[in-house]
C-alpha cells in the first residue's frame, strides 16, 4: 500500500496546489491513500469546514492539524462530526475532535494519528504515552499506521520516530514549514522523516510575506502576517509505502514540487 | 569558486568521518575552500585546540561555531589566536574571538561570518543588523562571502536567507542537526539552505545516545548526553559553487553520506 | 523629593482607581512627582491618546510602558509627540517614541527611563549596555533618575538592580502584576523593588477574569482575556524618597490598596 | 493550627537561618508544624539525606522541592524512603518519590502537596488535573491540605490558587526566590501567596552571587553560579493559621528576617 502525505497546506496557494497536483500525483504514483495536514489551509490559521469538505472532494481521505488546529471559532462546530479529520491526540481528555481515525481502503484499515510535541509549544499532555496508549488501541485493527507528529524541534520528533520504530508504519513530522532530507526506513522497519515540509508559498518565509517576516525580526513591533498570495508555489509531501500485512514500511520518498524542481510525470 | 560547508561536526564519530570523506569529498569536486561547522566536535560539545588543528590538517580553511562555543573551557585560551575559526559575530562587543574572518585563496579573498538567532536561544545582539555591520565590512575587501546563520527556528534562518539575498554568496543554517532540503539558488544570487545538517552518528537524536534522549522526554529527570560512539555514522554538507567576480552562487547541491546514501566516486 | 510609582494600571477598574486614589495618596503623601505604569491601560492592551491625556489631567507626570506598549495601533499616531510617555529604550534604533524623558519640577530636573527585559521575552537590544548609556546622558542633567525595569524573572530584574546600584535613584520593577515584598535601598543608595505590582481587578488573575485564565491553563484552546471588570479593585506602587543633590534613595514604600488593605488616611 | 512555611532554603547561608532562626520563630509563634522548601538546600541545586535529616531534626516535619529535586544523584537513593519529602506530584507515573505526603499531629492529619508548573519549565504532567485527584485522595483522611506550588510565573501560581480556592488550606508559590506582597485569604476560605520567599543570602541574586548572575546577562558567555557564602543572609516564609476542623484559613502572615527587618521576639 502506498501512502501519500501532503506537508501543511497554507492558504489558497496551498490548496491551489492541492487541487491541481493532486489528481497528478494520484496518476504518477497510485497511492492508495491522501492524507493532508490542513492546520494553515484557512489563510495561514487553522480550517473551516468548507476547506475540509474540499480536501476530501480533491482526493484526501484524511486531514491532519497541529498547534493552529483552534484558530478558526468554526473548528467547534464541525470537528466532532468530522470523521476524517485529526487533531493532536494529546490535547487533554475532554477536548473536541478525535486524535485516531481509521479508514477502510476495500477491508483493509489504516489508522492516522497526529499527536504534538511539547519543546517550544504550549503545555499539553506527554505525546510518548499518549502514542502508547493509541498504538495499542490501532494494533487492535490493523498493523498500518501512520503517524503525524506536528513538532518544533527536530530532537522531539526524531525521539518519536526512535520511540515508535517497529510499533508504527510511519511518522512523518509537520510544524516547521520546511521539507527535512532525512527521510529513511529506520531499523525496525517505520518509515520517518522529521519534516514533511509545506505546500504553499515559495518566494515566502513558511507561507508568510517575508517583508512582514522580516519587519518582525528588525523591529519587534507588532507585525500582520499575511500569506503570500501572489507569488510562486511549492508543494512538498512523502510517499511512504507499506506493507500491507505486518504495517513495515518498504520506502519513503520526498515529493518536491516549485520551479527550480519542476513535476515530471 | 566552489566552496565545500560540512553540518556540525559532532564528537569523533563526526571527526572520524570528516578524516575518512573530506579527502574523498576535495577528490571528486575539488572545492576551494572547506568550511567546517565544529561546535560539537569536543564529545558533543564545543572544540578544543587539538582538534581544531587537525581540521585545518585534515583541509579545512575555515571552522565555524555556535551556541556551543564556549562549552569546552580551553576556548578561552585559544580563541583570540585561532585566525581560521569564527564564532557567531552577534555576541556582544568585547566577547573573545572573532565574528568573521578573511581567508585568501591565490588572491582571492573570501568572507567567512557566524551568526546567531536569538528565538528560542540564549539572548544576544541582533543578527541583523549585525550582518548589515559585517557585510559592509566584508564588501571592502570581497564580493565572495560566505555566512553561516546558527538558529533554531526555520523562520529565523529563512528570514536571514531573504534579508541578505544578493548581498552575500551563500547563507546555510546549522544547529538543527537535520538537513533540509530546501536549498536553492535565491532570486537575487544568493545560495540558501535552511541547515546543512550533522555530521556524525546516523542511528542517533542530533549525535546523541538515542534512549538517553527517549528517556528525557518520557521521565522529564536528568539524564547524561553522551555522544553515540559505537553506531553507524553520516556525513552532512553543502557544495555551493559561486562567480568569483561578483560573488553570486550559480549552483547549490546538497552533501548526503549515510549507510542509505553511499559515497559515490 | 518623593517619587509616587503606579504599577501597571490595567483597564478601567485600573484607570478608576487612579481617579480615586491618586488625589487621596497626593494629599497622604506629597509626592513631588508621580509616575504611572499604562502598558495595560486600554483594556488591558496598551494605552492610547484619550487615557495617556487623562493620567496627566488626574496628576500623572511620566507614563512608563512595557511589552505591550504597541497593543493599541493608535500609538503609533501619537507616540512621537508624546512628551511625557516612556517605552522601554531598548527596543531597536528607529523605534518610535522614547526610552527616557526629563521632568522639570521647580528647576529641578528627574529623568524617567523604561527599560524592558528579554528573558521569555521578545528579542530586543541588550536592556543592561543601553542603561550604561541612558545613565551618562542622565547624569550630564540631573542625579534624580527613576528606572522602571519591564522584566518577566526575578533574576534579570534584580541583577539590573544591582547593576545600577549607586548610578540610578530608584529601580522598580514591572510586568509581574503582583508586588513583591522585597523593597529595599541597596548598599550603595538606589532604592529597588522587583515589581510595584498592578492596579486594577483584585479577584482575577493579573487583572484578567480569572475564569477565563483558569480555562487556558486547563484546556490550552484559544480562550478570550478580557479584564475583569465587575468586581473589587486594588491599587500598587511604592513611594521613593531622594536626596535631592546627591540623587540617592533615602526611604522606598510599598503602597497597597484594596479590601484587605483599605487606604487609610 | 498554625502551620510554618519557610520559602527556598538555599546554600548553608539559607541551612544556617534555618538552624538559626526555625527555633526563635517557633518559641515566637509556636506552630503546630513547619514545611521548609528544599530544592535549593544543597549548594543550590537540590539536596542530599544529610540535609534532609537535619532539616527533621531541626523542627521540620516536611520538605518540599521544585524542578531542583533530583540535582543530587544521591536524591534517587533516598527518596523513595524519605517518608518527610514531598517533590512535585505531577511528574509522570513512575517518578521515584511522592507528591503528597500525610502528617499526623497528635491525631490531626495535615496532607502536604507539592505540585509543579509548566510555564517556562520542564513539560511534565498537567498540574490542575493533578490537584483534582491529590485533592480527592486527601480529603479523604483530612481537610486540612497545604499546597506548595513551584512555578515560574504569577499567572499560573494564581491559577492555581483560584482553581483550589475553597479546596485546601493553603496554597503557597516557590521557586522565584523573592517573596510577594499579595498574601491574602481567598474568598472560600484558602490561603494564598503567590511566592513565598527565599531563605539564603540577602545580597546576591536568587541567593548566587550577583556578579556572575550579572556578567551572565551582559555576557551570554558560561558563568558559574555560585552561592553567596560569605554575604549578609535573610528568612522569607508564611504562617498560615488554619480551622482544625474546616481545613479553612483564617489567617495568613509573611514573615521576613533580614537586615533591614530584623526579627523581632
Ligand atoms: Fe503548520
Ligand atoms: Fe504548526
Ligand atoms: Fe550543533
Ligand atoms: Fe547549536
Ligand atoms: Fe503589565
Ligand atoms: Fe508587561
Ligand atoms: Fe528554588
Ligand atoms: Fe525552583
Amino acid at each position: 500500500m502506498k501512502i501519500l502525505f501532503i506537508g501543511d497546506v497554507t492558504g489558497s496557494p496551498g490548496r491551489d496546489m492541492v487541487r491541481t497536483y493532486l489528481p497528478k500525483l494520484k496518476e504518477k504514483y497510485h497511492p492508495n491513500m491522501t492524507i493532508i495536514n490542513g492546520e494553515n489551509a484557512a489563510a495561514g490559521k487553522g480550517i473551516n469546514k468548507k476547506i475540509y469538505k474540499q480536501f476530501l472532494e480533491w482526493g484526501a481521505n484524511v486531514i491532519t492539524m497541529g498547534n493552529h488546529t483552534w484558530d478558526k471559532k468554526e473548528i467547534f462546530e464541525f470537528i466532532d462530526e468530522a470523521n476524517n479529520l485529526v487533531r493532536p491526540a494529546n490535547f487533554p481528555e475532554g477536548t473536541p475532535g478525535k486524535g485516531i481515525v481509521f479508514i477502510n481502503l476495500n477491508g483493509t484499515e489504516v489508522a492516522v494519528i497526529n499527536v504534538q510535541g511539547r519543546t517550544f509549544l504550549p503545555a499539553i499532555d506527554d505525546p510518548f504515552r499518549k502514542m502508547d496508549e493509541l498504538v495499542e488501541t490501532a494494533r487492535k485493527r490493523t498493523n498500518i499506521i501512520f503517524v503525524d507528529v506536528h513538532a518544533e524541534t527536530t530532537s522531539e520528533k526524531q525521539a518519536m520516530g526512535w520511540y515508535l520504530d517497529g510499533k508504527v508504519s510511519a511518522v512523518a513530522g509537520t510544524h516547521t514549514h520546511t521539507q527535512t532530507a532525512d527521510e529513511r526506513i529506520l531499523p525496525k522497519g517505520t518509515a520517518y522523516i522529521t519534516d514533511a515540509g509545506m505546500t504553499g508559498p515559495y518566494d515566502a518565509i513558511l507561507g508568510v510575506e517575508k517583508e512582514a517576516v522580516m519587519k518582525k525580526f528588525l523591529t519587534s513591533l507588532p507585525v500582520r502576517f499575511e500569506i503570500d498570495e501572489t507569488g510562486r508555489t511549492q508543494m512538498n509531501g512523502v510517499l511512504v509505502t507499506v506493507d500491507d500485512h505486518t504495517g513495515s514500511a518498504r520506502k519513503i520518498e520526498r515529493i518536491l514540487i516549485n520551479d527550480d524542481h519542476p513535476f515530471m510525470d
